[in-house]
């Protein structure tokens, strides 16, 4: 006889590259980003939450002409009307939608900050992610440099609120304008820009490569250890020369690093007009008490996005780490931002110039946990075991005492047969405390409470003696239940 | 001469059925939802964030062979492998794929709280749109009614605790069980698909139709105004009555509903197991004080989803609103759920208990905004305006004194040139008080306040002599500056 054929069980995955977030990791991100928002709420900025599908077409980075256009992000097309739709792969394209959609009801210059999760249609690797969280403010509007001082101003009182001590963050700050006026000096003009392209990356990567690595690849080029070529900017000797000075610039003081930029930029507007502001944007965060040691001037900052148009920031954390090799490192990146002054011009054709920080969300959470500063709140619910199954309504009263207390807490809903597992289903949820009471207890009006804190200390370390005593469990009037059960919390 | 042909501008458009969310609307509903979280913490339900993106295997609503399985959800294909991936549509079919992917390393049973955004490709209307937020409490892993009980009474916790009062709400349970007891007494077996669907149609419709407009659903079907024919389930009138007689079931007390649906079932094994859980979920609240003033049992509940397989849960808001007739009428359901046993075992084969509830997030928020219990922190920053384009560095100082005092504060940074559009935009910000120093205030060390609120106020109302006082602006030292905002902000 023929059997029938079953449908297959449906695989329980995640897609490629996806992952969920459980308890602690909701919790800790939530605390972190709270924090966040109340410092920029302070500031002046209001919360905005755009869809998260937008039109191909106002997301931007991509021709419409092409048959599929979803290089690098999630995109499909409408049934109806063959609009083609995707996920929002960060949070400025859409603010700046948002902002030429709505300006005739937004105020002017308008600061927003942006929390939530964007999508990328990469190729997923180790910690690589196609779905992230990002955490934006920007000021839209203005073209005062006053709006970039306050963005790295805040940013540093952000960094300061979730938990990294000062000394333990740099906010680095460098200008556009001015490497394009360096660049312009060594004689690259705005129409060579597969070589500044090549010169940007080369810069970028003065920490990796040093002096010697970013020299080969502004000349003719570099060969790496496994004998792999890439191709160099082709300068010649003084114009690699006056590329290598504008990183080398940064002087023992604010100053002295200005007055460097201004020697190599000599009568170049841009690079006068760049040195200027950065004059400016130190001289408002000094004069409002963030000196160099929390925002500095620093020559050798880039940012790899394309439209920067100004100044430019990067947020380092300076403490050491030990990289996959156990050397020491610094932490490194864990937010960037800059002037963009084109991307609503975009869909205006008016200029609209606007400035804006982004802080890489589990890069922070993943400083914060390393440095123990968030993580508290983990703690499982004080677990009511079932010892009669017809007198769950007592126990539930009894959760119900102590949450009124405050005190998280739950009535086991397993099968309450084998009393064992009610005790490992405790551990699992990490509870502090058990309640148990059987009827014995309960014609008494009494409890027996069970610190599982103290219960997993014991049967690490103590002698047959103090094991003999078990402390960590005993009996009390069902009336002081709340209290006894705080005292142990509190401890 | 030809010209250069531009590429046109985008469009700054939401795509269809989407939108934005700004300021007041991100703030209360994050408000709403940190308070309804708070509640389900204290009952041991931890949080957990999926992937907004799971393969359309998975989410499981759908043909796996079809086309483009994209009936309902916004689905795409992966470009290496065929997988096709979708946006989820709800948090309970994610859930299901977590709890089947995670079983080890979870506990069971496994509460769980979840907030965020779900996708329906739909077409969009008035008020219905594309992407909503949902958030839904679960329990996997327990058959026990206790666990529906526990739902529901936390249910009314968190209605409370979001400020609806007792009182106004009313959390409706009903039981599958019963249901399908009394259709198989009425002689519709099982395989009776078509009609069963039919008559929960009907049985859902009670309130709009009325009794008379679901009796003629239950037999040969039904003309409406506009003489459209609705097909009926083909009930004789002896099955047509037993339905009936279900939906009027409800008796003055919660005893007299149980002992009408005892009856009705008679020694039906499913209907009389239906019967005694309602039982023990009414005892179990009642017990705990969640008596039917707050859950009540009703039999005209039946939810439209088909994977309900024991407790359905509906809660009703019952303060009157006018519809857009100006009629009055309840503002009606706000949350809904119930017991659905099979979703896990879809993926392992092995049937995993599960209860839950799902909050109608837009639907609570519009409640509370009607009733005015949201919304107080809408307030805009302090606007430290700008007279001296030169002393920036001043005025930042003046926003920073006054966020040091917990005050939300900002700089103008627009074009200071005029202004008259510095006191414009601090009333588009809704800002209370704006901050004024001109030279000769800065060098007698004074600042100018003006209190926009009574400003409005006296603008509004006032008498040419009340006019001419101009209390809405006064001048005070700026060492006083803080103190005399706080007193306007506390007024």
């Amino acid at each position: 006889m023929a059997k029938v054929k079953k449908t297959p069980r449906p695989k329980a995955e995640t897609p490629k590259g996806f992952r969920d977030y459980f308890g602690a990791d909701v919790t800790e991100r939530k605390q972190m980003l709270d924090a966040i928002a109340k410092v920029y709420h302070a500031h002046g900025f209001d919360p905005l939450e755009s869809s998260a599908v937008e039109t191909v077409e106002a997301l931007g980075k991509f021709l419409p002409d092409v048959d599929r256009p979803n290089e690098g992000v999630f995109a499909w097309q409408e049934a109806d009307d063959d609009t083609w739709l995707a996920l929002r792969y960060d949070l400025t394209a859409p603010l700046a939608r948002v902002f030429a959609q709505h300006r005739n009801d937004l105020p002017t210059p308008y600061r927003r900050f942006a929390m939530g999760p964007v999508w990328r249609n990469e190729k997923p690797g180790p910690g690589r992610f196609r779905q992230f969280y990002q955490c934006d403010a920007d000021t839209v509007g203005t073209a005062s440099v006053a709006a970039d001082a306050e963005i790295c101003m805040m940013l540093a009182d952000a960094l300061e609120a979730v938990g990294i001590e000062r000394g333990d963050y740099v906010i680095r700050v460098n200008n556009r304008k001015v490497l394009n006026g360096v660049l312009e000096v060594a004689g690259l003009p705005d129409e060579a820009t597969k070589e500044r392209g090549i010169v940007l990356r080369a810069i970028d990567k003065l920490d990796r490569l040093g002096s010697d690595g970013v020299q080969a690849l502004l000349g003719e080029g570099r060969k790496d250890d496994s004998g792999d070529f890439t191709e160099g900017a082709g300068l010649d000797g003084s114009q690699a020369k006056t590329v290598m000075g504008f990183m080398e610039a940064t002087g023992s003081t604010v100053d002295e690093t200005l007055s460097n930029l201004s020697v190599l930029v000599g009568d170049n507007e841009t690079g006068s007009d760049g040195v200027n502001e950065l004059r400016q944007i130190a001289d408002y965060c000094a004069d409002a008490g963030y000196g160099p040691d929390r925002i500095v001037v620093d020559p050798s900052v880039v940012r790899g996005l394309g439209y920067y148009t100004g100044p430019v920031f990067e947020a380092e954390l300076t403490f050491e780490i030990k990289d996959e090799k156990g050397r020491p490192r610094q932490f490194g990146s864990v937010a960037g931002g800059g002037r963009y002054d084109d991307l609503v011009k975009r869909f205006t054709g008016q200029a609209v110039p606007a400035t804006g920080i982004s802080i890489g969300v589990d890069r922070l959470l993943a400083a914060l946990r390393m440095k123990g500063r968030i993580g508290a709140d983990t703690q499982g619910p004080v677990v009511v075991t079932v010892m009669d199954r017809d007198r769950m309504a007592d126990y539930q009263a009894m959760a119900a005492m102590l949450r009124a207390a405050g005190i998280r807490a739950e009535v086991y809903l397993g099968n309450p047969k084998n009393f064992g597992n009610q005790l490992k289903y405790a551990d699992k949820r990490q509870s502090p405390v058990a309640i148990i009471q059987g009827s014995d207890e309960a014609e008494r009006g009494v409890v027996q409470i069970k610190d599982l804190v103290l219960g997993a200390e014991i049967a690490e370390t103590a002698s047959v003696e103090e094991w003999k005593e078990q402390k960590q469990q005993f009996e009390c009037p069902l009336d002081e239940m709340v209290a006894k059960v705080q005292e142990i919390l509190d401890r």
